[in-house]
Parts: structure tokens; sequence; C-alpha cells
């Protein structure tokens, strides 16, 4: 049968993966998906290096113009692998314009602009696959889209982000500071030089606005995620969690709460002897809870050259599968048909409602925990669990923790401006949010 | 949008599950699929209390006749939920017959019957939708099929059986017996009254030969499995194994090995630090290797009439969403296509490579451990760690616990033969299969 033609377009590692992957489990991916499928143009702009990696092989060509290979009248299927936001839209609509089907890796650009392009797709009558945007090799979108099609799904949180999740296990095994772990991630390749998408939650914010729509059958609204970081995490706060029988992992949380959706990454305490809290190093894992299934969760390599070419050849295979049946037969790019999108809002910071760990530094005489105590009763904030640490030989200040029932974020944000203002405490509190994930 | 019509044959707990979610998130599910699905017959041996319970239901009609069913003309899709082997065939093959899509929850139907059930659907243009049958509400059946489609799958291991998860996880945490744990589990109804099914692993067995298929388009042989069970494990050996940083679970394993697939159900000690170490309870998990993405790991809910009634439906929308497509359009129901399934054989256990923990009670004195010792050299079988306790005041005799690395079952089964033939080891060698799977 005749290959289904693929260009290429980004040789980087996802490219080079890809590429790797496809020709290696060629003979096995074409029993599966019915028809061989072969990448025959390559687009990229350091050509002399794609030459000398495709030296010998016959039946692929090579560019440095995108255009020539979404507008080649033999090119089935487009794969955009260039990564960044502008540059890979106009590539993915210029694909689209030409009726190719598009498979992509690139979760900044769905978060982005994932309405356009599936307005567009859809008009066309074309397939975009995303697979790879979200947890790298786990089949995740598939689960959420496909598998859980039969439940209403009530939350969604995910260790999304390997590198946060590296630096988090690192801190915790040995004891370091963020900025040591970091750079030594960045020494071995596990960081980029400016981490900052990575280690403020941005890049889990993409990947997480992506979940949300197709849990959820929402629009993609990246502008109304909540993202903090990793970087202000202190290494005491991780002992003291761990005393207190929590982990604490970089969590993008969507949740549908009575009067819109959550929409939240930040460093959260889970309970330890969850399966997500015992999820290590870079790798990735996702927990849903659907109303029928229950808590399902997810787990796998969530970047790196051959996981991410998994997800991406995934796509190739379904779409190799759907190829020239009609659009109605197709799964919905966002799980629901798409006339049937919600407008349900997401709420903000301030109404997200979560359970808390306060640190603060106070000086150690009668009436402090008192003053405090008051302070969050009167918000209706409930004290879970406490730490009050003696003081060290000579200081007069001390350490007290403190777990919270559920509570209005909006209220305890105000309590904590109380706290901070009362004369005994002689620090910022440290405040991380904390689930049971149950 | 005409609703798509659905018989269900069996209204026990899967199929009243399945009737209960279909009505409840109705709306989100029509959203989804694109039409409505609509349960339009029951049948079922106890109609009173079918009648009773859809008291006041409008548009579904009862019968005890399967064949009203199966050759209604408005019945789109029949879902087989009777359970058991003999009498689920005939459902499913007269449901073929009539051009119905088939949707079974029923994983001793399809090891035995597999190959036969899905030949008929393909002669007669239908689709066989069985995502319920291995893992319950776990999408593990799409996660191979569809999922992990660019890999070659190196080997799957499960914790595909509810209540030996449950059983094992008690007489750890608590130090209790099978025997003890196993009537707890009966009186609770997390156990059958006639529990073989379950703890000799036969049950695990037909999911993994399920599996096995899907991994490696092979045709489902149920009969080249190896089951044994958790009946005769003891106390002491979990919390050995527990000294030696390993817990045991009744694992599902099938590897691509050198020259055939190996195809076994037996307790196996695994590294605590891995994840699948931790599933805890009823609850399953399957770690998929895949030598593009690595490990992944898919858990859940393995059992309950929810969790299964979500496989059921989420098998139901997929059918909905390709109904009319044409049948070269669908994913494949073994992952490969049809006339691309492979004839590489089963290995017999004893040609199965693994690492074995044994036990035996040996008299105290000079010599026994060299004895041992060379019986293994001989056999090529090296000992990777080992406990030997001191002997209680007043015994003279002591057990002696070895890790070995990895052997050839037949080797390691000729070397239990002479190790038991001398007068100095006092009991028969108790030996647990080993895995790291890294």
């Amino acid at each position: 049968m005749k290959a289904l033609q693929v260009g290429l377009i980004g040789f980087g590692t996802v490219g080079r993966g890809t590429w790797d992957v496809l020709r290696r489990n060629e003979e096995e991916i074409t029993r599966r998906a019915g028809r061989p499928i072969r990448i025959t143009w390559v687009a990229t702009r350091t050509l002399d290096r794609a030459r000398e990696g495709l030296r010998g092989i016959d039946g692929v060509n090579l560019t440095n113009d995108p255009q020539v290979i979404t507008r080649h009248a033999d090119i089935d299927i487009v794969c955009e692998l260039i990564g960044g936001v502008e540059a890979a839209r106009a590539v993915v609509m210029d694909a689209i314009a030409h009726k190719k089907h598009v498979v992509t890796a690139n979760k900044a650009l769905l978060a982005h602009h994932g309405t356009e392009i599936f307005a567009a797709a859809h008009a066309q009558g074309v397939m975009v696959g995303f697979e790879a945007a979200v947890a790298g090799g786990v089949p995740i979108i598939k689960a959420l889209r496909e598998g859980l099609t039969a439940n209403r799904i009530e939350w969604i949180a995910g260790i999304i982000n390997g590198t946060s999740n590296f630096i988090l296990s690192e801190m915790r095994a040995r004891g370091a500071t963020f900025d040591t772990v970091l750079k030594e991630a960045q020494a071995r390749g596990y960081a980029e030089a400016d981490p900052t998408f990575d280690v403020e939650g941005i890049d889990a914010a993409h990947k997480l606005t992506i979940m949300s729509a197709i849990a959820f059958g929402v629009p993609m609204q990246f502008g109304k995620a909540y993202a903090e970081g990793i970087s202000r995490l202190h290494q005491e706060d991780i002992v003291y969690a761990e005393e207190l029988g929590y982990r604490i992992k970089l969590l993008g949380i969507t949740r549908r709460a009575q009067d819109g959706i959550e929409l939240r990454v930040h460093p959260t305490l889970i309970p330890a002897k969850r399966l997500i809290a015992n999820v290590e190093g870079a790798m990735n894992a996702v927990l849903v809870k659907g109303d029928a299934v229950g808590p399902t969760l997810y787990y796998g390599a969530g970047a790196g050259a051959e996981p991410t070419a998994s997800a991406v050849i995934a796509d190739l295979v379904d779409v190799t599968r759907m190829h020239t049946a009609d659009p109605e037969h197709r799964v919905p790019h966002l799980a629901f048909q798409p006339d049937q999108m919600s407008d349900v809002p997401f709420l903000p910071m301030g109404e997200v409602e979560t359970s808390y760990y306060l640190r603060m530094r106070v000086d150690d005489r009668p009436g402090v925990l008192a003053d405090i105590a008051r302070i969050l009763a009167d918000r209706e904030i409930s004290i879970d669990a406490m730490i009050q640490k003696e003081p060290s030989e000579g200081e007069y200040q001390t350490d007290i923790i403190l777990l919270t029932h559920r509570s209005i974020e909006r209220q305890l944000v105000d309590a904590i401006d109380k706290i901070e203002a009362l004369p005994t405490v002689r620090n910022k509190v440290v405040r991380i949010r904390m689930e049971a994930l149950n």
C-alpha cells in the first residue's frame, strides 16, 4: 500500500528522535498502521548538519524553507518540531491552509493559539495531533480524550515538568539548595541555560491548559492560568513537610469547582503515601480523578528525544489509520465535539479552595500562638496540624509550622497580611499549598 | 442526531454500573461522542429485579432471551456482560453474525476464544471493544494499541488482579497469614466464595494473554500461559523480602526474549523503590517497557461496577465515533493489522530467564553453605545477596535466604532438586521469582 508521506519541520532533538525511531521500528509500525509511514522531506536551518546525519539514506529531501514542505503536493502530514510560538504558528497555519494534517509537540503554541489552530483544522477537514505536547511519551491526551470518555472529570493533578521534579527530588534526597541543584542540572543538560520556563511553572501551565480544555470541554485559555514555580522553595520546608508526612511537588492542578474551573501550577504538599508523591527524578505523572473510574495515574518520561518521538509517531499512526475517513468519524481534537464546547469560567486564584502549609518565625513568648490562631479563626481557616520547635540554646525565636484545612485563598492571603503585621512575627510567612489528592 | 442503540446482555454489577454511568453522564458523553448513546434493551435472567431497578424509566425494553437483542434490527451495539465462557461466546458470536458491534468486559472469553471472535468480527466488518477486560477502568488496551504504536514493546509487568494485591498488601501491612486475610476479604466481598481464579493467577493469566497479543502482534494463546498464585506464600518470605529491600507482588509478566515470548503469572520480588511496588490494596497497575518511550505505568481501579463501566462506555464511544466509517479506518482489534500477526512462539517456563529468592532451613554447621553454593555455581547460577540468621537459643537449624542473579529456570529447578537432596537441608526450598523491572 502507498506510503503516507511525512515532512519534518525541525531536525533538533525531537526531530532526530522521530527519524530514528520511525526507521528502527519501521516494520512493526507498518504492521500496526496498515501502511508505511515515510519521512520524505526534512526542513532545517542547519542543512549541513542534517546532510551529514542523513548521509547515505535515499528518498529524503532537505530544505531550509518550511513552505516547500507545507505546500508540497506529495506531503500528507506535516510534523512541526521547531518549538517556539510565532514561527511554529506560521508553519502550522500554512500546513492547515494547504490541507495537510499536522502533528506537533509544541505545548506553548497550543496553549496560546490552540483555539485558532483547531478551528482552522476543522474548517479544512484535517487532523492536528499533539500527544507529544503533554507529558512526552505518556499517552495522556489519548487517555483523557478517548480512554475516560465515560467520566465527568473532577480534577487532574500532574507532575508535568521533569526539570522541576528532578530539582525537587535532588533537594529532598541530598538536602541541597535550589541554586546548587539547578547549577548541576544545567551542567548535566537537564535544565536550560535560562531555566525560567521550567522552574517558574510556565511550561507546566502550558501543558495544564491543554489538559484542562480536554477534560472539561472548554477553549484553551492560558491567560487564566496561575503559575508559581519552585525557585523560592527553601530546603527547610521540604524537611518540615517530610516530618509531617508530606512531599513537595510542583503540581499542575485543574479542578471543576462550584463556580468555575481552577487552573493553577504551584509547589504543593501531598501525602507521602500517594503514588504520585513517589515519582522521582525527571519523570512525569498525571493523576486524573473521574467520577466513574475514580483515580487513575499515568507515568513515564516527559521529555527526551525518543520518548517524545514515541508520542509524535503514535499521532502519525492515528492520522494514518484515519487519513481518508471522513472528518465526522475522527476523534475530536479537544475530546468534545467542536460545537459542544462549554463557556464555564476559570476561577481567579483568590477564589480557589485548598489547604496550606504555613511557616513563620516568631518570638518565643506566651500569647503568640493565640494571636495567630485568632486571626485564622476569624477568617474560618481551621488548623489541621502544627509543629512548634523549641528555640535553640540562647535564642528567643522559634519556627511555627501550621497545616490548615481547606480554605479560600483570598481569606488566607488576608490572614497572612494580618499575621505578618503582628509585632511578635519576625519574617514573611512562608506559604505552600497542600492537596490530599484523594 | 439519531441515538446509537445499545443492548445490554447481563444486568449484574457491571451491567447496572454501565446503565448508571451512561445515564448520569449522558450530557457530557453525548458532547464527546457526537451523538447520543442509549440502552434500549436489557437481557437478564432476573427479570423481576431488573424491572424493579428500571421502574419509571421510559424507552428501555426487558427480555430474558439474549437473541432478542443480538438479532434485533434496531440494535447497533451488543454489550456482553454476563461473564463465563460458553454462554458468553454464543452471545458474542450470534451478535457478530447479525452484524452488531460488540463490547465485552470478558477476559476469560477473549483469552480462550479471542482468535475466533476477532476473525468473525473482521469478516463481518464489525468492531469488538474490550477495554474493560484488562485492568478495569484503566485504559491500558488503548495505551498499548494506540498510545505506544511507535514502540517495539520489550516487556509488560502488571498487577492485574485486585483481590490478590489486596491480600498481599494486608499480609505485609498487618503480618497476617494468607488464610486469615482471604477469609476477611471474602467476608467484605473483595474475594469470591471460590477464590481460585483470583488467587491462583488464572484471572491474571487471562488478562496477560490479551495484553501479550496486543503488545507483540501474536494470536491469543492462553494455553501457553504459566500461572502460579499466592495461596502458598508464607508471611516470613514477605518479611525477608522486605529486609532485602523488596516487595512481593503477584505479577503478570510477558517479555520478548531471544527465542520466543515469555507469558507467566507468579509471585514476584520487585525492588521496593519501584513505583509499581507501592501499588496497594485492590488497585491495578501495568508497567510497559517500550524501546523508544522507556517505562510507562498505568494505574487505577481494576474492578468494581463504575470503574469497569468507565471502560465499557469508552468502548461504546469509540464504536459510536467510528460506527459508519469503513472498516479499514478502524484501529485493529489486536493493535496489528489482522494479516500481520506473527508466529513467534511462547517459551515454556523452563526456558524463562529470571532471578530468584530462595529460602531454605539448614543445619547450623560448617560446609553447608559451601555445598549449596557449589550446586548453584555448577549450573552457572550466581548469588547476588544472602541473609543467614543466627540460630535461636537452643536450636541447631537456621534459615538461609539467597537472591540469585538472572538464571534459566530449568537450571534453577535442577539446582533446587540437588539442594533438597543434601542431608543438611531440612525442608523444601522456598522459591520466589524476582524481577528488577528496570
